[in-house]
């Protein structure tokens, strides 16, 4: 593991993520750019000291002279977005595995350079959209997918949040610090943080892309250095049309990324909130609740659920989905059989596509025209 | 009454409405525009026969003759949209005080003519965007009024309905298809029907206008003629930014008007469809459910309450606010008294706003400017 | 109308129910048992003074003599319990129908002598156990008659209130002194204001009958000589069990009547507080929410909805389902007409099954045995 | 680990619950009664073959003489309720500190002779009843015990599962055979296996004791051996009086465990399947909406919440704060520390209590007395 040491955040979500199945166990890592950091994360989490390291660079180095079978098997990054980047290209060019949270890199360049080296080695590498591990998100897809809603019309998907409603920034808070720093986020705030997953779910449950973007982008919070808010009109490649907007000031809100598909013989509605529940429409029928266990759901969403019905699963068990799903496709490579096809996770070229995303929905953000290709 | 006749929706609506409080009584009609059909329908409404009209022109002609005390003490509008402006001129010329559906006209100029007619004759208009009638909104615009969610950030604003999702004016279907029609419904279909609706709300709620709009507009069912979809980027005039959006083709969503503001402080989201109930954040505190009676409201929302906690007041209430409202205001002006300010109702100069919304939301849907002035 | 004057509540809400749909229309009353009240609320409700009575006697006796047509069609009694008895009996002796408020009497000898009444009479008798008015629980009756849900095996019905979880009938609060005394509300406190309404939903919906009850009845607030709280096992004919729990020291909880009901082949759920939802489960299929307008929905749930989807109708309409069933029938009763089944009512035999519950209940409670047969 | 192979289903997620938080790792196991379906299981799970054992005699033996840090730590039993009591006691007889699934033994005697041998040994004993592990029931329980509530008055709490509606153990339905099976399960079917969940979960919100109850307990599904409903009337010991049902033919419920609690001042209400949520009311000011990060909560509830606002915790979340819980009990026991007492964790005599409610509610639900002494 490269980042995740004391104080962080997202690697502890990793940790659990990763543990969660019992397919994956922590041997090794570099949790800090500071070592002494490193050196104490590594004791909390029970990690022999001998294979906690200063650096990502000795990590992979000191790494890879280990026996097989003794050495890791991956790498997971979870640092900021400016340290995805080095550790992930020289994870790939020693032959190791990758899992990466998102967004993939700190610049498009960087982006596609990566994507280049993962088609070139042919390893494996998942980025954390996380939201998609949800056994919903799946059902959701294969419902659109299998044509039950008809042909889709319209997309609405949010991303609030208000957390950064205060210029949190200034209070020490480290989550909040290195959010809204251009040095370490890259060239946007919200957008990149959470409007990512926004424009990977809508995409990932219709299974359409994004043609062309009308965006309007603000910063509310004064002396903030990037967006903390963004409206954005889409258009998607078979017509539709859509809503995408994101917030880390919408005060009240804690995480409430949700989306509503309307076709033309039917409609859904998830929200993250409230993962297990799927609202489904079908013109002229009851609004229908799907829900793991006690709803007859698609195989792709039954083979990510872990309990009977009622029993809710949550956040960290998405996250272990793309985990558990990542770590069967590393086994099924080492046993050189094909990966089980129902259990996907996002790839590097998901993480080219938000990447893009950024790009564009900025470009058009400053832009008077009215749509930017996407 | 001018419409409202057999197979009819909005009038009953309106005449529901008008009793729910015993101000108002219902004493003559030109209910359809087939004489026939207003005279069976006045049967059915058990207005005495000779009070039974042929048109509006009989109606008000007659109605003036009659001694006062006797005659009608205004005039309620209920036809479909390209015969608002005839009767209202009409009555307002002839002394009448009008309550009248929106949107206000057919055409932007007919909606300046009736405002310029009701400064000059000082009559009492009252325009029924009803969605304003409901005591929780009412509860919204006092808090934000108040200041109590600080300065308003952003607003997001939304009507989906799913009612239009096959083409249902080729089915007989008299909502259809007079909505769906240019020559009846002006140059908007969703936009006007149910986009005003949407527009009044977050100007009423948050005390801001909208000053620039970026319109995605759509016709999705093919050959319908009126939009049936709408997206829409906002600008308020204190800096904060908006999302409106409004469908009808939204498959599986009923009449699912909702708004949520967000400030620095705090936010608020209310939803039509369960209207008794306002969400309250504030930064800090747990997330607050308003409901009428229990909860400490306003006296501006405990003026519109007519039952006590936990008996849910509807549709039909909201839009009786709106006539027991103009009822008072009639009757205060009959004793030469003021109007009491917690009794409000939608006036003119709102159908001129909504009508001003319809012709720049179409304008900027056209243009490929980014930006349209409101 | 008999009560009703004012500072009264239920009153008022007859006045609506009887309004709404415009077939009857408020022509005399005694409105208190204190003469100037009763006249200045005639003003207040522009009921002309000649037939604003000083008492429910003069009301009757001087209604009857005037001429068909003119005189009051029936008579709706809407004061305290005790005051049910007396104008009741008088009405029905002078040949007038009657609405009465729920409970039916103050005694059970008094209940039964009002149904013999009924019965020798002829006349018709409606009780407003309004909550049975509601569309959705039509549509529940209708599903369980239907056998949709096969067998019935479990009843839960609830009634929470919290408004008296402190002493408010020291506080002048009109409402809270008549219920809890039992001069004026009989032998039964909550249960008898509510507990009866929750018998007569749950038997509504299932059409079962209880047979015998285990209670366990309380007075929380010190000082109080009513009960405020009880909690009830019950047996339904068809070998189903039930629990009926109803409070009004349930703090927090507004009007919060519900039920469920669980058959061998599915089950239901509805909540007074969102009257327009019912839930219906089926084995083996996603669960279901049904809603007014959009979901195909009985002819019984059908013959009462005014409005579109998703235009919310409350506790007022369905009082006034009551209302306009009544007024359909002594219409039909004019005509000679058969009434029209779907347009149903609670009658003077439901009042003295609630009155029978309110014996037995408070029997049962003050019991040792652990069945009363109902 | 003692049972949890192929097939089981609570112990995988006591293995879940055990790796979430990386402070306990999987040594050993008798996963099954057969000793190549236990072989199998050890597999699966990575387990050496040299320590997956053909019965936990096999396993508490040897384990005892590997050298201490090698050594299991402490034997997790998720055996069916009959084969609780076996390696239990062993595990204490020879020293290992136990978890142990729910409810505590197979009768009332084996309970007390556990509850015995912990005192005695001085072991640590956790029993997973593993709902008050949720964050929402800690901030719940603290709530009453700071007297926020005030004095409570009346608890409802509620288990409706659906999934036993039709005859499961006729289906080769594992979960359903050994549950309905008085051979394995003991007197009580639905009591046992979620009555006492229920039980639990009222005196450990509250903080009371019940002291008397009034069952009604039932067989519905033909051929079934043993209750599959029962609804239950509760005293308190300080007077408050409650309602308890729980059920396996609630057609729909999914696993509906909930409690509502209402004091002199207050109420509040949790719900298992929205378990990041706790509704709290207080007299005369809005209802409120707990959440984990955005509300203020205890340091009770804030112990036990792994992830920021928004972001749910579901089912295997609470049970893994047991083990958490439990582990660092372990740990500070070893360390010669004191355990931290914001960590609980359910223990032997809270399955002592659960013993006694079993015992209890089958001899009131065959008792004709109404009340049966706890």
């Amino acid at each position: 593991m490269v980042g995740g040491g004391r104080g962080a955040f997202i690697g502890g979500v990793h940790r659990i993520g990763a543990a969660i199945d019992g397919h994956i166990e922590l041997v090794c890592g570099a949790f800090s750019s500071d070592p002494e950091r490193s050196r104490l994360s590594g004791e909390d989490l029970y990690v022999p000291a001998n294979r906690v390291y200063g650096s990502y660079q000795e990590m992979i180095e000191k790494e890879k002279l280990l026996p097989e079978g003794e050495r890791m098997d991956f790498v997971s990054i979870v640092t900021p977005n400016h340290v995805h980047f080095g550790p992930a290209k020289m994870a790939l060019e020693n032959g190791f595995h990758v899992v990466c949270d998102k967004p993939l890199a700190f610049t498009m360049e960087e982006a596609l350079e990566l994507e280049a080296l993962v088609k070139k080695t042919g390893l494996i590498f998942a980025l954390t959209h996380n939201y998609t591990g949800y056994p919903m998100v799946k059902q959701a897809r294969a419902m659109v997918r299998s044509g039950e809603l008809g042909k889709i019309r319209k997309v609405v998907v949010e991303y609030p949040q208000g957390w950064l409603s205060k210029k949190e920034e200034d209070n020490n808070y480290k989550q909040a610090i290195w959010r809204t720093d251009p040095t370490q986020s890259g060239i946007a705030g919200a957008m990149g943080d959470i409007g990512t997953h926004a424009e990977n779910l809508a995409e990932y449950v219709t299974g359409l892309q994004i043609t062309e973007m009308c965006a309007d982008i603000s910063i509310f919070v004064e002396g903030r250095l990037l967006d903390d808010d963004g409206n954005v009109l889409l258009h998607f490649d078979n017509g539709a049309k859509g809503i995408l907007h994101a917030s880390q000031i919408s005060a009240g809100e804690e995480n409430g990324l949700n989306i509503r598909v309307y076709g033309e013989k039917g409609g859904l509605y998830w929200r993250q909130e409230e993962p297990n529940t799927l609202l489904v429409s079908r013109l002229d029928k009851p609004k229908e609740i799907y829900r793991p266990k006690i709803t007859p759901l698609s195989p792709e969403a039954n083979a990510h659920i872990r309990v009977p019905a009622g029993h809710p699963e949550g956040y960290l068990e998405a996250f272990a989905n793309i985990y558990r799903n990542f770590a069967l496709a590393v086994q099924a490579r080492m046993a050189g059989e094909a990966p089980d096809p129902l259990l996907d996770f996002p790839t590097v070229s998901d993480g080219v596509r938000g990447m893009r995303f950024i790009e564009k929905v900025i470009e058009s953000g400053k832009s008077t025209a009215k749509w930017v290709k996407f």
